[in-house]
């Protein structure tokens, strides 16, 4: 097979041959819509099993929310419906007839509905909508509801995982007494996307605001968590919002407090998708494919089998499947892969392909000698150790690999991060190595909207550690009072 | 709050009270569309965490294909298209936009797709047209692949759990060289079903065979999996289905076998839904409220405080968490309700309502003679133990649990199961008692239609342990060879 394009000769076609090649997605045959392999799937459910436990562990709980929302109810709340009514797939019939004159089937005009029915983009309106009959009075609060689930929103141009018209997500709903409840639930969840991203996927995130202009439609507050990729451009990692009392005042939902008093219910909204996916991939992926933290890996070890003959094979299996279970014992995932149908130099390739983070080949020295060969996937060394030390050694080195991901994704981050003065400097910066750009804002979506249609960079968040600043805004020369940080994203 | 209506009184009333009431499901604003509430949807959890696990461990993997089908891809399969055409959901447009005149939303004529897509209500359809691409030769078989996904068909009159426009599922969707190994495939999963059923649901099945007017629309064989709810009528729990080469001719999969031979793929698909909930409330539930087979139950135990004033509630407390403590590590799932709002009577008739199968209440007089006393939701029998047994009571007590609601379901079943010998005798059993009516069958379509018609009683299944008989079928006077299970069924 021909070799992966490199990232520095074309970093957007390396991502799309990758995530072809390492069998983790595909474009189906409807425009937008992408199948999500088994092996893509597998990392899917590692990232879906450590939210939910993360999500269950500060109080909430799973539910199920209708697909299907009727037209009027996206619209009662005005910006929510300004924000997706132009990228809606719309339900409006709900049968299909043979044609006689064509042979085909076509669309019964008879079956058409009284009111057109939307696929949710996501799931607000159809969530307050029910929470109106849940909530009467203190004691139903908080409501801390989350769902997965599958949205449909038509983007024009979409790509594997990063924009697609169909995606795979979690939405959070949750539903407070007072304001001060709403806004410490919608940080309290960036602080869970924080942690899931940092310590789990290995990728060093920046936590902040989105600016005015930038928040989700309908929130008082999106709090954002965001990432650089390999080629300096932001992603967005996951989003909680605030909403304030938007969708109780557009549903109606109010609730009696312990003096007998009613109030609208506050509320937050956040959610991360198989966006995920993209960014996990853009992060540490590099010319010979993926590369996978051992803490989200569906296979953390392979075990490649080195022999000549049938005999050989019997007696390399049996040290393989020792360790094999060994290993297994203590919660690491393992493949013994003695499949015949390839030879070690095709599975060692392929393993990187697939990112897996440790291989162990064992042949018939190794037999011999009571050793092992280690290879590592982030590294590419590879290393000799003692049979009998590598049930030890092997969770060492995957927490290691993890750590050392991380690590080397900060330094990236931090190299990439640029602090500059002007907007001449600016522009220079992003067109050399892009990045983040930390420049003063004088808090206008004037500068921020010219900015963007000048060098398409945004504003990704005014951080949270952001300290107050007195100066000048470049762009405006207006005064500014804080300094944000621009980007080029996805 | 009023009592439940009486299974005896009206069982289709109860049913729908004791959906509401237990906190499973409601109806949304959406005709035929239902939210799966967190109680509800904590049950459907564990059902899937352990189908996953079973399908797992038989060598399946799980995958994500498109909401979205092209409508020319259903009409590919002509059995299937007739199966499916009159109740799918269509989408027509991908835009709303402001209603000028009338200041609402409306659909906007110009964002008409080229072709309709609709909503899956299978995925048979989408997949082939994927497995076209994934397969070539005989290395690329078996595939064996499972998702889970939400479905959309239209029903005219829904039910919560039992029929509704949208419903959660798994589908299993597999490819094999040989019609041997798909039919081997199709009925391992029977197997898995029937295992799951009865094993964790606590619910007896009949397994077999559909008649070739009740199988899947595109199947040459459905392998089903029946049960039998407290009013004798039959659902059924489990179908999986061989579909020969149907789907591979239809979106032309071919591969090349070991000696260049080029053949089509031989297909299965399988799956069980949120239905299932149905199933588990309808065949143990009484007319106190849901009852629970420990396997599934989201809480297995529930303690429960009775104190006065907080010295005591404190005393009381550190027995319960102490308690909570050392079951969890047994892996039971407790909660420990000492939550002030509500008196302990008030919580005993809520979680004999909810199901949870055992309730523990510790009280002054208990820590006094270090006992408590636990009640049993199935029998709603009460005893006093001693607190130091209590650890190794409760899980006994659990599986004990689990044991008793599958065979007081056995015994039900067999008692509601009749062997008749004529056609009167039939509708007489059928009227009188229902239940699952074994009979004679010439195996013509128009005796199953001509006794569906007069009686409602539809064909279940060909059971598979049906032993050959020599005789005349009842209804037609014809030659029959074979007793099969007529029921009425949901």
């Amino acid at each position: 097979m021909a070799e992966l394009t490199r990232r520095a000769a074309d970093y957007s076609k390396w991502y799309n041959e990758l995530v072809i090649r390492a069998d983790l997605a595909e474009n189906s045959g409807v425009r937008g819509s992408m199948v999500i392999k088994p092996y893509g799937f597998a990392i899917w459910e590692r990232i879906q099993q450590q939210l939910d436990k993360m999500f269950k562990d500060t109080g909430h709980v799973n539910a199920y929310f209708p697909l299907l929302i009727p037209k009027s109810h996206l619209a009662k709340e005005a910006e929510h419906v300004e924000g997706f009514a132009k990228e809606v797939a719309v339900v409006t019939h709900y049968r299909l007839k043979a044609d006689r004159a064509g042979g085909g089937i076509v669309v019964d005009p008879k079956a058409e509905l009284e009111e057109a029915l939307i696929i949710r983009p996501t799931s607000e309106t159809i969530v307050w909508d029910t929470y109106k009959r849940w909530i009467q009075s203190y004691r139903d609060l908080p409501l801390l509801i989350n769902q997965w689930a599958n949205v449909v929103r038509w983007e024009m141009r979409t790509r594997l995982f990063l924009r697609t018209a169909e995606f795979l997500w979690q939405e959070g709903h949750t539903a407070h007494a007072t304001e001060a409840e709403a806004v410490a639930e919608a940080k309290r969840m960036q602080e869970v996307y924080a942690d899931f991203v940092e310590n789990f996927m290995g990728i060093p995130i920046i936590k902040g605001v989105k600016t005015p202009s930038e928040r989700f439609a309908g929130a008082l507050e999106t709090y954002t968590v965001e990432a650089m990729m390999q080629d300096g451009k932001a992603l967005q990692v996951g989003t909680s919002h605030f909403l304030g009392q938007n969708f109780a005042r557009a549903f109606d939902v109010k609730f009696t407090d312990r003096n007998g008093k009613e109030s609208y219910v506050w509320a937050t909204s956040w959610g991360v998708s198989t966006r995920l996916m993209g960014a996990l991939i853009m992060a540490h992926a590099d010319d010979r494919g993926l590369v996978l933290p051992p803490n989200l890996a569906p296979i953390q070890v392979v075990i490649i089998p080195i022999y000549k003959g049938q005999a050989e094979l019997e007696r390399v299996s049996a040290v393989a499947r020792a360790l094999q279970q060994k290993l297994q014992s203590r919660g690491i995932r393992v493949r013994f892969d003695d499949c015949d149908t390839h030879k070690p130099g095709w599975k060692f390739n392929e393993y990187e392909l697939k990112g897996v983070p440790l291989r162990v080949a064992i042949g018939p020295k190794d037999l011999e000698n009571a050793t092992i060969e280690l290879a590592r996937r982030d590294t590419l060394k590879k290393q000799l150790i003692a049979l009998d030390k590598a049930v030890d050694e092997i969770p060492h080195l995957l927490r290691g690999i993890q750590k050392q991901l991380f690590d080397k994704a900060r330094a990236f981050r931090n190299a990439r991060t640029t602090e500059v003065q002007s907007y001449p400097e600016f522009k220079k910066v992003l067109d050399s190595r892009g990045g983040f750009l930390s420049m003063l804002w004088d808090g206008s979506a004037e500068t921020e909207v010219g900015i963007q249609r000048e060098t398409r960079a945004t504003i990704r968040c005014i951080p949270s550690d952001a300290s107050e600043a007195e100066g000048t805004d470049p762009y405006s020369g207006k005064p500014a009072k804080l300094r944000v940080l621009y980007a080029k994203a996805y």
